[in-house]
């Protein structure tokens, strides 16, 4: 097992001025912890917190830079909204069109192309609170595919349509698209999607599919083609991007935006539209005594077959979640029955936890524990090379100076 | 809690020429057990079988000789496949078809229509024998929904396409049609699909819905359009169809087909399209003792938030299985803290399990017990009266003679 895939790893507090960490090791960083006491916040509160990404996948060194200054960004985005008061949901929204309106990163704005050219994005939100979900899947000409979805589960928690109709949780195509317009969201002609960067991706890529294809002809066409797995173009981008929210009053949220696949077939949703794969979040509860919330990157197919996000959740309700979430990435991912047939499989997730546990250490007045992490994993066919890696591999890192 | 909903419960054995039974309380009935001897069936066996159901819902009285009729069709398209030695992915997708084709499901053929007067239909199936995956969603101009689906499972299984793209399990809209019609799924004109019975439905509600919010008007519109689901044209016809099948190998599959709700927006997909929701099926292994397949119906966003078919198949682990599917429908549906803000809520769902105990009872040469049961449930706002039920309520019926 080799640690591949890479994280533009940020989280900020509202209370601390932190510290620059360096990543360790995917599978055994420890988790940031942060305990707060009841001096410096607001009853019962953990203090506010975000944690964004910007994909598991293999990125170029040359756009090292442009990620984190993104991820700062989308931190400094949802930050701003939790110091206004917003909830949890408002400020994962917020991080992420940050995050899809970046030319760098493969959600909104810039995405990967799909087979015939255009642009079709998956992005869903969860908020903790009211548990209500909202999804979209293939949307193309819109800028924001995340406020789509947020504006899906905002309508779903008003209650019944007209004539007892129940309002959608999720999406698709032509349909998503007419709705959101109908809701206020402005549409975006597709062309002004597209970059300068993903254009040339699409050509690139078309050329190595037809490649591929040409050197199939005349031999056991299905057999080679279906070996042909070497070939990264296809697989190899999964920039995804995600985050993770804490608010003030201790909700949580979670979102994930993607433009999906290079080269996908036009139509295909990914994880990132899918309830349970993309993102999950859960205030705690009667049945669960932490607060979660997850955002995951990778193979669209595979976060599906695995519902990585949901089983991340549930493995965070263990005592020792660190350790929990490590077995959950290798036993329900990596080592999964359900990708027991595939050669290739990469995952990343972001993690949240925090409870409320005044009576369980009343001496050290603590409020709220707060526990953030991101991790990734993969497995490869031997004799594989790793593709390049970006420099913040794994780990979290805290940002100075985002909020004074 | 009353049981409203509505089954055409039906399933046959090859090993058995069964008696029709009553069934009994939704809540109460008893599964059917069958233990099979390993002197009447193949080694390791457990002699296949096949259950389906014509969704949960509001069905009219006249229509339910029919609804036995195709259910009894279904069955036996499906044992005519495990006959000439299908694996039950095969059976269940031909058992799909014929509850597709007839037009008084809400499936294929005579769908529900949706707010701009066209068809689009959600299918899904999984295969518990590779636990592969394929799905459609608000797919339009295809006569058998399940076939993409099935079709989108066994590419999936062939591997990578050309230059290492992974395939897609689940395509939506146009790029589902697309994707279909090259591969060999022939496509069938909108009108041809609507129905007579379809067409005078959506005529009927759209008059509702006009009326409905014509009322609106000069009140407090937001909060009354809210207030108006005790109209129920919008939500009262849930009837999904879908199939649970273990093949004479033991293997189980599970699918389910739904032209989704009445009235919805375009674009609007459902649990039939959506994994670990609308289907589960998931073959005996290290980590589970049973083999176990799931299909469930009812208010779609209900069944996805609550992911309730894979929910189903993992209370079917416990010893007491039919214990343990009761608490799940009541703790993780009805009860279920991701439904709390609902008025309304409806499911049904048709499960099987299988295990193969040779050791457990090495004396009566048992080489596989099957158990079966389909149930349903419901929670309305207290003083709603009941919509007309269908004759055969719940339980599980045995039809004579559709195998000799």
């Amino acid at each position: 097992m080799i640690g591949l895939t890479n994280y533009a790893g940020v989280m900020e507090s509202l209370m601390n001025s932190a510290e620059e960490k360096q990543p360790s090791s995917p599978l055994t960083n420890s988790w940031a912890n942060k305990q707060e006491s009841s001096k410096s916040q607001k009853p019962n509160g953990v203090g506010g917190f975000v944690l964004v990404h910007a994909g598991a996948g293999y990125h170029s060194e040359s756009k090292a830079k442009e990620y984190k200054h993104v991820c700062k960004r989308a931190c400094q985005r949802a930050v701003d909204q939790l110091k206004a008061g917003a909830l949890a949901v408002e400020a994962v929204a917020a991080a992420l069109v940050e995050l899809e309106d970046s030319p760098f990163t493969n959600a909104g704005m810039g995405s990967n192309l799909n087979l015939s050219g255009e642009i079709e994005c998956d992005a869903s939100i969860m908020d903790g609170k009211s548990l209500h979900f909202g999804a979209v899947g293939a949307l193309s000409g819109v800028k924001n595919p995340v406020l789509v979805a947020n504006r899906l589960l905002s309508e779903a928690q008003k209650g019944k349509l007209s004539a007892g109709r129940i309002p959608p949780c999720f999406l698709v195509g032509r349909g998503a698209h007419d709705w959101a317009v109908s809701h206020g969201i402005p549409p975006c002609p597709s062309d002004k999607m597209a970059t300068k960067f993903s254009l040339s991706a699409y050509k690139r890529n078309k050329r190595k599919m037809e490649l591929a294809e040409k050197m199939d002809t005349g031999h056991n066409q299905t057999k080679k083609r279906r070996q042909s797995s070497e070939n990264e173009n296809g697989s190899g981008c999964l920039d995804t991007v995600g985050a993770v929210v804490v608010d003030l009053e201790g909700n949580v949220a979670a979102a994930v935006s993607s433009g999906g696949l290079a080269m996908k077939h036009p139509g295909r949703v990914g994880q990132a539209a899918h309830y349970g794969c993309g993102c999950w979040a859960e205030n705690a509860s009667n049945m669960n005594s932490y607060s979660t919330a997850v955002s995951t990157s990778g193979c669209g197919e595979h976060l599906i077959r695995t519902m990585l996000a949901r089983e991340c959740s549930a493995a965070m309700q263990s005592e020792d979640a660190h350790q929990a979430l490590l077995e959950a990435m290798q036993n329900k991912f990596i080592s999964s029955p359900f990708l027991a047939s595939e050669d290739r499989v990469l995952g990343g997730v972001i993690v949240l936890r925090c409870c409320r546990c005044v009576e369980a250490q009343p001496s050290q007045n603590i409020q709220g524990i707060l526990e953030c992490k991101s991790t990734h994993i993969s497995r490869l066919p031997p004799g594989t090379v790793p593709g390049q890696s970006l420099a913040i591999e794994g780990g979290v890192c805290r940002l100075m100076g985002v909020v004074e």
